[in-house]
């Protein structure tokens, strides 16, 4: 019996996602787990493997089923050789052979991959970046992470570590960020930066929620809030538009919530401050795949990696 | 007999060189002419075939002898329709069909790109990027101009028109930019502005030459001076390194002749602010074919789309 099914992990920081896909990504079950932020090393292992197991179960599936398990995780990876070099929000990671580890507890081929990589990967095959040559998807939440596609395919750089928009400086001057640089844009508008922002103007705690709920209100405060965050994107994006002439920027993430507010004013910041025939070029869309995009990511890999015989 | 030269024309704001190469891209003859920076469009043309046709004589060849005419033009081309759009410092030239007129004026195949281009295409080819997958080549003189190599393949973006790192704005707000930009890198770098920043600290004029000369004598205001400028053009070379992660910057132009103490800044400004991964790969070469590198790229063109049957 041919294998019609890829198995997909989603590793975050407070949740770990499983889903059994088809051949054309349809997802066919899906399970989502709370792991604890200060989950061990082995212990998260074992709760991804769990989790694997526990799935292929629930959807009646062998093991000769599935053409592989593809995983996505929150931290800078070695695709190629299945390797997690760390994970910044869960602690005890290092240099650790991933796909090794798993391919041995579960008898399955395992491929591995930044999230926001396969997030990007899957906007390219099914969502907001397909049939585009050259773009940049990126994602607006704790931290600000993107991906670069050229020529119509994934662009990994020299470390697979390439498309990191939220690094990039926006002022001469400015904050420390968490990268050791100084003014990246993530140090202005990622979740915790905005969040700050907010409880100083409203003088009291605030989510991310009711501050795009208040922005869709009118409110002129959370309005004012999301307007700076959205210039300051779009300051970061003129870079890349400028350099690399792009045809769409997709953004995805939490913070997208906000809505209209904030797309119209990255449009307006780039149409203002991007070179003419650049700026008039790019469109600027909101990611497809929702939550969704990460699990989609990683089936592609492995469908892509059994394609080229990996 | 078989074709065994290339003619190569680079067009400046305010001199044309012409050059016969043989297929290793070899300059045999060359001849710079000075133009008048008010010269009209058809008095340029006429110029440009002139020199053409005297240094195909002067070098003994004919027609037959050439595989045909790579140009190289101050300004945004279609390289494929080998249309100039505009060029910014050489008045009333608006979408001209170079490529047409040339080649009916001379008889030989004519292909035209932006100098920048053409430079960076040197530099890959036969120059300081040579065997690098993933880098950036800039040159710094009036304009900052830059060129990028995706896989080891010069990239043009959407519309010919990727590269533009003198377009990376390096603060939220600053001194406009002659693109209409606000806070670009060449808005703070460019040469006209490091004079005015010069004359404001040595209260007199002072040309380039001197200020890269005095920098070398460790004049402490002209260091200070470069140092800055260097510093600035780190802060937008951060943002590409972040986004690409690139193997390799070459820089070149005549603001390259400040030397080490340039290079030695540019590079620590990179390591201090870049992600350590991408700071950690990333190599900073001075570019290696000076003035001649638009003609050898003229060449270059040229050779290629003849071999791809263009």
């Amino acid at each position: 019996m041919s294998r019609k099914f890829i198995l997909a992990i989603d590793v975050g920081g407070t949740n770990l996602k499983a889903a059994v896909l088809d051949l054309r990504y349809a997802i066919k079950k899906k399970v989502i787990l709370k792991t604890k932020q200060s989950c061990s090393k082995d212990g998260l292992i074992a709760a991804i493997t769990a989790c694997a197991k526990a799935i292929i179960d629930e959807a009646g599936l062998q093991k000769r089923d599935l053409l592989g398990l593809g995983i996505g995780l929150p931290g800078p990876v070695d695709a190629g050789k299945g390797i997690v070099h760390f994970l910044p929000n869960i602690p005890g990671w290092k240099e650790v052979k991933l796909a090794a580890i798993l391919k041995k507890k579960l008898g399955l081929p395992v491929y591995l991959d930044n999230d926001v990589n396969l997030m990007t990967i899957a906007e390219l095959t099914l969502g907001a970046a397909r049939g585009f040559q050259n773009s940049l998807c990126l994602t607006l939440g704790t931290g600000v992470g993107g991906g670069i596609i050229i020529g119509g395919k994934f662009y990994r750089g020299a470390d697979n570590a390439a498309g990191e928009i939220g690094h990039v400086p926006i002022n001469e001057n400015g904050p420390r960020c968490n990268c050791g640089g100084i003014a990246c844009l993530e140090a202005y508008i990622g979740n915790e930066r905005i969040l700050q922002r907010a409880r100083s103007v409203f003088r009291r705690r605030i989510c991310l929620e009711e501050l795009s709920l208040l922005a869709r209100r009118k409110n002129l405060k959370a309005c004012r809030i999301w307007l700076e965050a959205a210039e300051r994107l779009g300051i970061a994006l003129t870079s890349a538009v400028n350099l690399l002439n792009l045809d769409a920027i997709i953004i995805g993430g939490g913070v997208a919530n906000a809505g209209s507010i904030l797309f119209n004013e990255v449009k307006e910041t780039i149409r203002r401050r991007a070179m003419k025939v650049h700026a008039r070029h790019v469109k600027v869309f909101r990611a497809k795949l929702g939550n969704d995009a990460g699990l989609i990511g990683g089936a592609i890999l492995v469908r892509e990696a059994v394609a080229h015989g990996g």
